[in-house]
């Protein structure tokens, strides 16, 4: 087991770029970090964005082998689209996009956390920062949290 | 729309407890907010588990409609576990219960984020505080947290 120094301690200690530059490449040659992702009858992998600052959970999307290996290499968060069938590189029609900062995999190796700093501060499609915008109450799902921005504002009319 | 007052303003103001304590009850006449779900094909959605202080993402586990209307009504977490196909109530045999201080749904409706209070401090089965223990690093996936506590000593022999 080889030790991050960028990651011992706080977990809150988020700010340094985990990221060795030219580490994250994913050369022909390298690509067993991939084969380790338990990919599901479907080829996917739920992915969470996660504010790398404030921990604010931003959105759930999937990812795909191709995905991830573009994730990495970018450092920018590229998803599948599961209804447009294509790679989905997060902010290409809304100039949302997410830098990533950190890529961890749970232990059983199915679910994919993105530390992410989201351009803009809006993640979610209705103009929000983040998807998760209702919460339970009263029996209720109840709308929470503001629209930062209008949608039609953000990917036009 | 309805505004929760122990929501409005920073996200990090989580320490209200957001629960209306009838209001998460799950009687037979008030089960609309579980039909506002979208259950996948096997009438499930990813339930992600993050602590209700640090924002850390703790785990991520999968909820059908029983398990979701069980969460809210007990305010501890329950998910269906998928390998041995029947309800999880998280914490029965380790005793890493879960108090669920907010349930939220996203834009899709179809997935969800508990805050959680991890009793322990343990959520994962390897003894970490966190499923998330690999860190994508120099094309590899290093575990950089460490075991709090032994697994056999969690579950025994």
């Amino acid at each position: 087991m080889r030790i991050a120094a960028g990651s011992i301690g706080q977990y809150n200690d988020r700010h340094s770029d985990g990221f060795s530059h030219d580490a994250m490449a994913n050369s022909p040659d390298n690509t067993k970090w991939l084969d380790s992702v338990k990919w599901d009858s479907a080829g996917l992998v739920p992915a969470i964005a996660q504010d790398w600052q404030t921990g604010r959970v931003l959105m759930v999307a999937w990812m795909n082998r191709d995905a991830l290996a573009e994730t990495a290499r970018c450092r920018e968060a590229v998803y599948w689209s599961r209804s447009r069938k294509k790679l989905w590189h997060k902010g290409e029609e809304s100039g949302h996009v997410q830098a990533v900062h950190e890529i961890r995999l749970d232990c059983d190796a199915d679910v994919i956390v993105l530390q992410v700093e989201q351009r803009g501060g809006i993640a979610c499609h209705t103009g929000r920062e983040s998807c998760f915008y209702r919460v339970l109450q009263d029996g209720e799902w109840e709308t929470v949290d503001p629209v930062l921005k209008d949608p039609q504002q953000i990917y036009g009319a």
